[in-house]
């Protein structure tokens, strides 16, 4: 242990995007205090990217570039790589692979590749006895991934839910502040930069599944299941929705759920109506909020910024010293041998109240039939009807369905657009009472 | 390192009141999950406290009891001892002392003595080679200490503040939702068990202090220094004050700040008055929550039960599974010798906005009296008078103080509280803009 804190942990940055630059910069400005923490020298020592002449307003002076990320990812004087290149594969699996091979410990902020592949990363990092952090892949600067694996350890954890995904919450945000519609808001962020190129993985719930199904697997100490999380955006939700949500006492977010049910462990990612009330309501443009709810503990919740070079930078240096001072811990809290697969719990099966807006043609008898729908399977609910409808042969209905089982509301929505050959928008959010 | 990993980590206990017994109950039941974690066995191997007759509600069996905690401190068969016996020295310091003279880690709740004593006691536990871990003295089950220390270490922090005392949350709160006074509600919440015995810690803003003492020096790097926290309390707030807050937008909270200022550290716990759509302002009732303000990372909340016997028994045993894996780190989060000395950054330099509330004797000329003085010291402000005040002789004059610096405000107050003999009340609460 004494000879290990007296030796430099030599760092090698894998991509020089915005995270991977101002990680350097990072390591570069703050190296003295970061090296107290670290309890010894902690130095740059190589990087790699796509293209060396680049101007990223770094100074790489002294510090080895690697045309290949997989070479840098061997060298012999390097102690830990960063891989801050991303995408679910390609270079960026490999470069981690190589690095845990050849017996060193990698930092990534990678969500999209641990979704896919944590499980499999995890066994690799434990037996070559090399540590694999990735504080910033969930929530970036909040250490959510510390506070579930460390923190909280001593509780049997319920649930863990929140606000993974800041594109698409400064959307809803915004929609709700304005009263503007969907796309000319996304228009607005893709210009102010909070999406990066394709918006499709943030606002369809993709990039807040990729980090649930990690906090899922940490919580509760199953084997990482993306592929297990029921995943919805927010590409439907109109102005209209934002209007009736704030009329019911409740404000529109993009939920991620993990919890424990009798039916296994459900993963979900949708639009939900939340009481205005509530804290996770209050949680307003780019920000994440994280809540986990314990059995001893209660619920804490965990809020900051969830993306952006320096949040994640932030994480990865907080990574960087936790090896640093060779403290150590199974990737997803338990050995993978003791990690359990999980059941994928039914959506279905799920209870609780519903917002639901649909279309129908304005027909005589209409009004009974969907009343009728509803009351086949035993859905009971308000009914407000949208005058306003800029179509005069169709009729908006606006429902809030009392309590009942998911099955039963999906089996009536179907009927009741099987009411309209033109059907084409109907819009079910769950109201969840937290 | 795999030797030390299979062997049985064992666990002493000195205080069984209710985080004791809590501690007791979580070790027992969730034994093997917990050992999982902790990567070896995790055993309780004895416990002391007052009485062994008294019936906790507790299957001691096969549990060694100790009448002596010192004696508990030094037994060969112990590698951690939990002190949750309480107050600032005495046996507890003794207990903790004793335990790193002997070699053992020491994990305690005890926010007083490490307030009082935590730069001695880490010094002792460094020089021993222990760890001397306290996450639960913090705010209980919110992972606070692990999330300055160790997740957002990477940052200059510039800040932290928040609500550090549930008990007078509670209080505020219930004079917020009811209208009723201070008294009426701290009688309330004495009968719902949220103040033990004196409340006077809890709403004199002492425990807040504490806890800000040792959060300061983590977060800044200088050695622990109670003394220098300016701390008021919450006893001069009554119903009036906190319906003028509602009236001007705000809500009345007791808060915390640590913050770097070009004076020094400024280490203060008093009344705020904070914009009422803020997230603090909606922390309700026996909750905690503590605001990061990280140069990187910009603000991270974390939000929890800050006291009780559950989430403090969660932090305690986090505590002890850390140092089953042997995570150590220096106490607070560089080594003693590395912690600089902070100068105190004098109040009286503070500059913001206040409210004001003061008596006078309703004689001619005492407004243009009042004016007059605040104007001599620069201080501009909005006056409102309140008519219904129950003394015929007497108005209530409420201010809302443009920013100011604090000590020109204080010469104003004394000078306007010299205008009457019999003045009782002056109630100055900051307005705080976060």
């Amino acid at each position: 242990m004494d000879e290990l804190m007296s030796k430099t942990l030599r760092v090698a940055i894998a991509g020089l995007g915005t995270v991977g630059a101002e990680t350097v910069r990072l390591l570069t400005k703050r190296r003295t205090i970061i090296s107290s923490h670290a309890g010894r020298p902690v130095a740059l020592v190589a990087v790699s990217a796509n293209s060396k002449s680049k101007d990223r307003g770094l100074d790489l002076n002294g510090i080895d570039w690697a045309d290949d990320p997989l070479a840098l990812a061997m060298r012999d004087d390097v102690d830990v790589v960063c891989e801050l290149i991303g995408g679910s594969d390609g270079v960026a699996k490999n470069v981690v692979e190589a690095a845990i091979a050849s017996g060193k410990s990698v930092v990534t902020a990678n969500k999209a590749m641990l979704a896919h592949y944590g499980t499999e990363l995890a066994s690799k990092a434990e037996n070559c006895g090399v540590i694999l952090a990735y504080e910033a892949a969930v929530a970036a600067g909040i250490p959510i991934i510390r506070a579930v694996r460390d923190g909280l350890v001593a509780n049997e954890l319920s649930r863990v839910y929140g606000i993974f995904n800041g594109t698409s919450n400064y959307i809803l945000t915004a929609m709700h502040e304005s009263g503007r519609d969907f796309n000319e808001v996304l228009a607005e962020a893709q210009e102010l930069g909070y999406t990066e190129g394709d918006p499709t993985c943030d606002i369809d719930g993709i990039d807040a599944g990729y980090k649930l199904s990690l906090l899922s697997a940490l919580a509760f100490g199953h084997t990482v299941d993306f592929k297990a999380v029921d995943i919805e955006g927010i590409r439907s939700i109109s102005a209209i929705d934002i209007a009736y949500a704030e009329k019911f006492g409740y404000r529109i977010k993009l939920l991620g759920f993990a919890e424990k049910t009798n039916d296994g462990i459900r993963q979900r990612v949708h639009p939900c109506m939340v009481a205005k009330d509530t804290l996770i309501a209050k949680v307003e443009g780019v920000f994440n909020a994280i809540i986990v709810d314990g059995e001893s503990v209660g619920a804490t919740l965990h809020y900051g910024r969830g993306a952006g070079a320096g949040p994640t930078a932030s994480a990865v240096i907080s990574d960087i010293i936790e090896i640093a001072l060779g403290r150590g811990t199974p990737v997803f809290g338990l050995p993978v041998d003791k990690l359990f697969v999980s059941q994928k719990a039914r959506q279905e099966l799920m209870r609780c109240r519903y917002y639901l807006r649909v279309g129908v043609i304005d027909r005589p008898g209409v009004l009974t039939h969907v009343r009728n729908i509803m009351s086949n399977q035993d859905v009971s609910m308000d009914l407000f009807i949208h005058n306003d409808y800029n179509q005069r042969e169709r009729m908006l209905l606006v429902f809030i369905i009392h309590e009942a089982e998911e099955k039963l509301l999906r089996k009536a929505i179907t009927e009741i657009v099987n009411l309209n050959d033109d059907q084409k928008v109907t819009v079910m959010i769950r109201i969840v009472d937290l």
